[in-house]
């Protein structure tokens, strides 16, 4: 089977749009959060040789790299939720004719509930840290590309934003109340300061904007 | 040439992080925008024919046709954003060796900016409208993929944020201060209240997750 990222941006939409489960709004999240990473990547890709960008060269290169190897995570992670959702499916399905079943079942799910947190949760983590790439693009980019520095920003953030109702999807049907709870602090730090972050480099970039 | 909607998404996103100018963050934007009709319509389609959704079925029809409209609207802008920047750019290489020709390059310039300032535009406005059309799909629709509407509204948000930074792109170049300030005050328009909007949506699904 072809997997998600190698078919046609409108096949993806129209599968996205169908009456299928997945992909969905953890797939959605994902390509939000690699598109923020992707901008950041241009914005290093359009400043890195020009004269005029000489002196933030290196940190131009250390981004790009750094923008590069979250992109490939945040790609990766499209397919992941897939996967993820897949393997809970298959768990609700287990029998539960007998007693024994239904709490080897019950077990199961919730084995699986736990692991399925993980993906939304990396997924908020590496958004997070893709509005921080978007951060340094902003600042030191290539003016005549910055605006694409603010679009990652936004992106990144909707893909934020949009991670962390998965995990609470996810903590919400956990019967550990300790691990729920555990999962939900990890996501208040991810999510801690995001909002003001991405305000700051969005009026940062509309500033350079009306400068230029 | 392959359009860009019917290239693989990893292809996409190769070519928006490569140093190549377009796609760019208008592209991006409007794939937020086109992922935001998608889910809603995700939405309608796993509430429409559902017994204990009868109630509002007849809403979550006529919601689904407006989300597949939106989402058509919003894939040909993906690639309407590329054409108004290879427009600019063939004006941008026009001659300008005598007066004369560097007059009538202005002039097209102008000319031109004028109609690249509309695609971005007509980008917020759409995104502004799959934010009200969240808002409905997340009132109404199936409580089992109601994160999937709060996804839709963060997606619409950073594509109309993300709009707006590229209408400002144009109007900050247009010599015609009363049709830059004309536009400004419509982007102003589209953008009144979308703040509100979103975080309300975003704290109804949060509250109905919670719920379950």
């Amino acid at each position: 089977m072809t997997e998600i990222k190698d078919k046609p941006l409108q096949q993806f939409l129209d599968e996205l749009a169908s009456k299928s489960a997945t992909p969905g709004g953890g797939s959605a999240a994902a390509v939000m959060g690699a598109q923020a990473a992707a901008l950041v990547s241009m914005v290093c890709n359009l400043t890195i040789g020009k004269p005029q960008y000489a002196e933030v060269e290196t940190d131009m290169q250390a981004l790009l790299e750094k923008s590069e190897a979250l992109r490939a995570r945040l790609t990766s992670m499209i397919k992941a939720d897939i996967d993820a959702f897949d393997k809970l499916m298959a768990a609700y399905r287990l029998p539960k004719e007998s007693d024994e079943e239904n709490l080897a079942r019950g077990e199961t799910i919730q084995s699986i509930l736990k692991e399925a947190t993980e993906v939304p949760l990396m997924c908020a983590g590496a958004c997070r840290e893709a509005i921080e790439l978007s951060r340094c693009a902003a600042e030191k980019g290539n003016l005549g590309v910055i605006s694409d520095a603010g679009v990652a920003a936004m992106a990144a953030y909707g893909g934020l934003k949009s991670a962390a109702l998965n995990v609470h999807i996810n903590t919400n049907c956990l019967k550990d109340g300790v691990y729920a709870e555990s999962k939900v602090a990890e996501l208040e730090a991810i999510l801690n300061g995001a909002d003001t972050a991405v305000e700051e480099i969005y009026q940062m970039v509309k500033a350079k904007l009306s400068s230029q």
